[in-house]
């Protein structure tokens, strides 16, 4: 939990909203849809970069080549990204296509092949189409430009099942600059819907050294995307990449670690990964509501999380709030065997603003508030276990028919 | 995994068929189908008597006085099991409806009220209708019996939205003596036995100690109940309890631990509760397949389990069975998220004989026999990891459109 309020964002701002930065984007074809499926993000020079990657063991090409760059290298001209298909579980072919498509991109930029990043989303197991993949690099780049356009093909072509592009960008004042932070994301299926592939792209024009930016990116994750979840599903392919530019401080002193500047500039990371995160839970797959499951008084905030997290998953849970049904037993069951050392008769259980659950026992609420409540599109449960200090907080999705049909129907 | 191979089951064989017990029922009035709801099995004196709980740490009534129970004393006269009311999150006027539903019991079978264990399946969080239960009492202990109509009066009376009763026995011949293994489950929802909403009542006329019941008990459930889920939410309610009245050895010394015989009752009862599981996920809320998830080549049996169970409780995967696509990037995916130490380039996944993945790339499958394969009932996911000796087998169902509306529309 972040103790700075976060400030609002601003959905109009895209990756090239900060200064220093152009992006473009192609049709290959790979995407059955005929929708733009090459992106390409370039900074003027090579800037300071960061980027989480999944932990997943089972990796796609992607993932590979870009962990192998950014050990050579702190600095990056850009980030390409391809949707469609994840180019997973494709060997040593999968790997050759992943650096044949960055040489390509870094030929048209001028750049080192390892000053780029890639990122892939789609299904996992076939061959990349590089036919269709060789022939989009050169008009991807070409089109490389700043401006609301420009953020609109680049978060276009990232998406895959989406079905409404997802951006936001905060502009803040540092040590007399104004300084932007933007990125673009995306989140859940395609045609070929095989994870919640989540790839974001974030940018600002501060100037800041690349450890720095790594630990602001970590923590604004850990706040945000690591508190997620759509399906409990992680994926072989997420991405969360930043740049930052500097552009807007010409001349100025890196942003200094433990600085005000610092905790100004990480509040505004955290809410632009706050509202993407938000806004891959509204797009979720077959979602209809939001979920805030917010756990408070935990031994250690371990426990919190892992309380948090075992609600948020729970398809049980998921399903009763598709039926607007509060059923609270669901919820306190499912943090119950989430390896807590809370007992019941400290717990409290809030649906909204309606207490239903507290020392064990039920509360008898008032029947029209609670569903006045779980009518509602953005819902919170807050679960205080009693216990100690330890808190969490999780974002996720209810769980509905389309969720089985997207799930189900789509046939490899 | 067992040494010893299994014996074939009789579903014909329900509780009472072990000599020295007898079951009855009764109709109360708290299952809102007006069902069957209380259960009574009983031994004619008190026998050896092992049971698990489930690990979730918000437990029902009835757990909280069985474990009281099974603490003070290792000899029971018997079980009680009320459905339609789980008794769970209702504080200390529950444990006094717990304790009064067992003393009213303990009087019509002429037994102190700690030699009965408590079990009970239902909604969370509801007081106990206990003006509906108490008449029903005595009615149940007066229609103790033995034999098939007994077993089926009692296995009625446990069920709750299970669509079919669920029993099954072995007959054994243990030193000349010819044995009886039988049980009775329910439980088609909020099943991750950690014991799961399961209640599974075992009984045995074979003669066995306290302490060898307990260990059998525990061998079994590994192999069986804790490697079943159909949507990874342990309940608050589970219970599996096991009676050994001795009655089929007569003036027979108990079956020794190490023995030849402890071998065989061994796998007579862990083959009577691997057919309960199997029953479980086959009446599985919305189910319409069984998927066995069998991962080998682990590097330890906990990676293989840990694999096995987050493949078993994706979402995605049990989707993707219950629209018969072979979408194995969703099983390699899951198993890579699961915190195995292995690398795709040594896996090998099959589904049922057909081997899709191997060696980190796609196998050309022969795409009809894998439709076959898809089409079936029961479908074995078989994931080789290539990286040890470690191995766990996991049972599940698909997940379908009904699992959405049953829990979307069971209301509280």
């Amino acid at each position: 939990m972040t103790a700075t309020p976060l400030p609002a964002v601003d959905r109009t701002l895209g990756v090239t909203a900060p200064r220093g930065f152009r992006a473009g984007a192609a049709t290959c074809g790979v995407k059955a849809s005929g929708r733009p499926d090459l992106a390409v993000l370039a900074a003027d020079a090579d800037v300071p970069a960061a980027a989480l990657f999944t932990t997943n063991r089972v990796v796609g090409a992607a993932v590979q080549v870009s962990r192998e760059h950014l050990a050579r290298r702190r600095t990056m001209r850009g980030v390409v990204a391809t949707s469609g298909n994840a180019n997973t579980c494709t060997g040593p072919q999968g790997l050759a296509d992943a650096r044949e498509i960055l040489a390509g991109v870094a030929r048209e930029l001028g750049c080192p092949a390892d000053a780029l990043l890639l990122a892939q989303t789609g299904i996992i197991g076939r061959p990349m189409p590089m036919d269709k993949v060789r022939p989009g690099i050169r008009p991807a780049c070409a089109a490389l430009a700043a401006g609301p356009q420009a953020d609109a093909a680049f978060v276009q072509a990232i998406m895959t099942t989406d079905t409404r592009p997802k951006q936001a960008g905060v502009r803040l004042d540092l040590a007399g600059h104004t300084v932007t932070v933007a990125g673009a994301t995306k989140g859940v299926g395609m045609i070929e819907p095989n994870m919640a592939t989540t790839l974001s792209f974030l940018t600002t024009d501060a100037a800041v050294g690349p450890d720095l930016l790594h630990a602001m990116l970590r923590a604004a994750a850990d706040q945000t995307y690591h508190c997620l979840t759509v399906d409990g599903h992680a994926s072989t392919s997420d991405t969360l990449a930043l740049l930052a530019s500097g552009a807007a401080m010409p001349g100025g002193r890196p942003v200094a670690e433990g600085s005000a500047e610092a905790a100004a500039l990480q509040a505004a990371l955290t809410a632009v990964c706050a509202d993407l995160a938000y806004q891959i839970a509204a797009d979720a797959e077959g979602g209809t509501k939001v979920i805030e499951v917010l756990v408070t008084g935990a031994a250690t905030d371990a426990e919190a999380r892992a309380a948090a997290r075992a609600i948020a998953n729970s398809p049980l849970v998921k399903c009763a709030f598709f039926g607007r049904d509060p059923n609270w037993g669901r919820i306190v069951s499912a943090a119950g065997a989430a390896g807590i050392s809370s007992r019941p008769e400290t717990m409290r259980l809030a649906l909204g603003d309606v207490v239903v659950f507290e020392g064990g026992v039920p509360v008898a609420a008032d029947a029209q508030a609670l569903a006045r409540v779980m009518a509602g599109h953005d819902i919170r449960a807050h679960l205080d276990l009693g216990a100690g200090p330890g808190q969490a907080r999780y974002l996720t999705c209810d769980f509905s028919y389309d969720y089985v049909k997207i799930n189900a129907e789509y046939t490899t």
